[in-house]
């Protein structure tokens, strides 16, 4: 079990002790919650909810955003507590999860490739890969070093998957598709079905063909049961360092920018494209042929439905900016207020009318 | 085939017979909706909607609520009904159609654990256990009597299963999560993904570990491709006897109490608390942090942001208290009239006023 | 590679050539978009936003709604363009999209049946049948002639598959369902889960047996992770032609109606029925027990709470007529203003008001 002094922990993740200094001398072995954390563990405070938790946790050390434990006085018999105070407490408190936890270690699967995982065999396989029972392999599929493929993965012709990437159980490729390096994708979710198309003639629907495919670039997380549609021509792409939630759905021809945070139930029209570093809190739905640009913030269940501009916060359905969708909404919740005050104004003017014999 | 009289039946489900009474001698084989059923089969009324159906039903017997058939007057030409009146009268057509019907006996798999199953060697595997082909059972997996795994059930490392519950094909269980006795997981669902957490610094989203684990408590029923995310410490819990539909996503460090019912579609962020017996219908969204206490009942696609009474009924997005969210839509149906009278008392006020000449 | 001249695709998919009608000899062989097209292919004008392409794409002909192009001035330098106003310009993309490119083609399964797939013996499976390894079929099942079959699908027992029909990777069908012919079902779909139903007593959630099964008609195309449940009595069906999208929830006992689409992530509650072509928008809620008549549209993220007539667009949530809704979201737009004016009103009327001094 690593462990390491709280003196030594500010130097490695950035920031400077405060409150009880003397005690940074102390070794920390893992992470924990502030009402749960002993004298051994590191506790972070994220959220202003919780800073009365800072008056009683026994945590040997607290992460805070810089002046974050200001003004906290310990509950009475509770000893001084040790503060790491990190200008990016969050980032902090990720290294220091990383240097006491770190990330889950894959079980290895004995002879890299099961004897039951069923493989073409034109796939050209990387070093290092490992594969589950289960997992079926195509023709003509690429896959880079040291990727690792959980059991039930089906990768279909001429995919290419990149190295140092997981594919969890279910996780489907459909032909064509290009997956890069360093992703992860969840289990279940879906790279390249076909996109929701049809032309309707004679009551029919008919469905176009889906020609083209989907590219994730790399360092792309995706989270459980999500799909990406296969484009109808060229490529439907999400772009490097995204991170996408569970049940999401990105439509065909979409091109999501690099750094985007698409949280769960996340659903995206086909033909829309989005800039660098935009975010879609819970439930967003967003029309077709769209343009979001760089840094829009789109608040939880927001419809959007006309482009917005660079680096706001939208939010609503239809989605408009965000302080204006607030003022909206404390503006209807006084509805009837507003109702009764024309009705009375209503009254008045009436007994002031020449009619009315005011 | 099981039969009964529906004088036993009555026994049995609990409730009084009127109507016919004499009627409650002849015996019943099945149940039916109102419109198909013959005099051989049972009906129910649950939806006042239907209440009509009672003049021509066909069926030998209908459960009702008390009082549920008064006033009908039953088709020229159609026999008397007879009616078993139920205080609880959903729960006695559901004690009823068990015992004509019966769940779903699941087909035995032939020698219990089929050879193209893959199962780890140390896994422990309780007795009668049922596994089918192409599931795939990793190391120190604990499986609990009874229980029943379909095809491409993916079991990583430390999982442990209880007794009596079913998983359908594609459950997938990460590493370390707990699953209870008699539950019921639908196909696809994945229980222990890791949350959506990422540390921002430098434009790149730096992985949070998730170093926690899921447990979901005993007569937990999750319907198919829903997600339960892992905690990043300790665990995400979804508490005994709670009700799950499809396509629900509940996030990382989440509580849910015992006893709620999640509908289709809900989406609930990380770290929210439920109480007991909590209902959000279909497409609901909960913001992360909150506390949703006892018995609340959120309506369909409500977007929660701030914490709620217990025992209330709230709606809308934002939601609010549900009797102040019906009121402001109709607020919200008379703006056209009020912006109409407002004009109208503009140009009234502008006669009155003195540079107006009135 | 297929090739056509542009008269011969004109008459092919019907269309009249305009603008550079003498260009109408040459041959192409590919669809682009109109940036990318070379004169070699074929491009579509389909959404107004992107006309302006016309003045520079280098596409060899250019499909078009009648009059789509007109007005168009090249830009300098650009030679003329070739033009074919179809009167059902996507439809004519489409024929032209199937012409050149065609639909996917599956891999074929070397034998036919995958030695590693699991067949129950007394399965009856059609002629040219291809089923991938790690399918698994259980007992009495059906299936008609040239139905392919991807890894990791699971057929429960007395599941009837038509011909003709893809079910792709993990696809669920649970027992006794029944899915038509040229069917599309994509990767993680699940067919036949049980309904979300259950008798609340003594503070427990009884589950209702669900005996019925689901009806899936001939044609029916259906994205990834998309749910219908199996009905609690009778069948819950989905109509021929109908075509679904992503993460669909579609309850027990809904009939839907044939030609309908219904979008990515929409929900339906249980018995709900819809006529034909009755098109709903992503994410689209519908309560439980109405009927949606023929030819209803509904818009992105409305909430269906009561029947809607005929042939009509409806829109918000709770759903209204679609241009009361665009009303309603103005005059809310509107608020602060008028609040405003009602200040100013009653300030206005105080002085005017005896009391007032006026």
């Amino acid at each position: 079990m690593p462990s390491v002094t709280i003196a030594e922990l500010a130097r490695r993740v950035g920031g400077t002790i405060t409150g009880d200094v003397a005690g940074a001398t102390r070794t920390v072995t893992a992470c924990n919650t502030l009402m749960e954390a002993t004298p051994e563990q590191v506790s972070l405070l994220h959220n202003a909810k919780y800073a009365k938790e800072l008056e009683t946790t026994r945590a040997g050390c607290v992460i805070v955003a810089p002046g974050g434990a200001a003004g906290v006085t310990r509950a009475q018999g509770m000893p001084p507590l040790t503060i790491l105070e990190s200008p990016n407490a969050y980032y902090a408190w990720q290294k220091t999860m990383l240097l006491l936890h770190g990330y889950h270690q894959h079980a290895p699967v004995p002879g890299g490739i099961s004897p039951q995982a069923v493989v073409h065999p034109t796939a050209r396989i990387g070093k290092n890969v490992q594969i589950h029972a289960s997992a079926v392999i195509g023709e003509n599929v690429e896959i880079g070093d040291n990727t690792y493929l959980y059991p039930h993965v089906t990768l279909m012709e001429n995919v290419r998957i990149g190295s140092d990437t997981v594919l969890y159980p279910n996780v489907t490729v459909y032909w064509n598709c290009i997956v890069g390096n360093r992703c992860l994708i969840n289990a279940g979710t879906v790279i390249g079905s076909d996109g929701f198309s049809y032309a309707q003639a004679d009551g029919i629907h008919h469905k176009m063909p889906q020609t083209g495919n989907v590219t994730i670039e790399d360092d792309v997380e995706i989270g459980s049961n999500s799909i990406v549609e296969r484009a109808a021509l060229k490529t439907t792409t999400v772009g490097r360092g995204s991170k996408i939630g569970n049940c999401v759905v990105v439509g065909h021809n979409c091109i999501i920018g690099p750094g985007n945070l698409l949280i769960s139930q996340v659903g995206i029209a086909g033909s829309t494209n989005t800039g660098k570093y935009v975010v879609m809190a819970g439930q967003v739905g967003v029309n077709g042929h769209l343009d979001i640009p760089d840094f829009v913030r789109i608040g939880a269940q927001a419809g959007v439905m006309v482009n917005p501009e660079p680096n706001t916060e939208i939010a609503g359905s239809p989605a408009m900016e965000a302080t204006q969708a607030k003022r909206m909404v404390l503006n209807m919740m006084r509805l009837p207020e507003l109702a009764k005050r024309v009705k009375e104004l209503e009254k008045q003017v009436e007994k002031l009318s020449p009619k009315g014999g005011g």
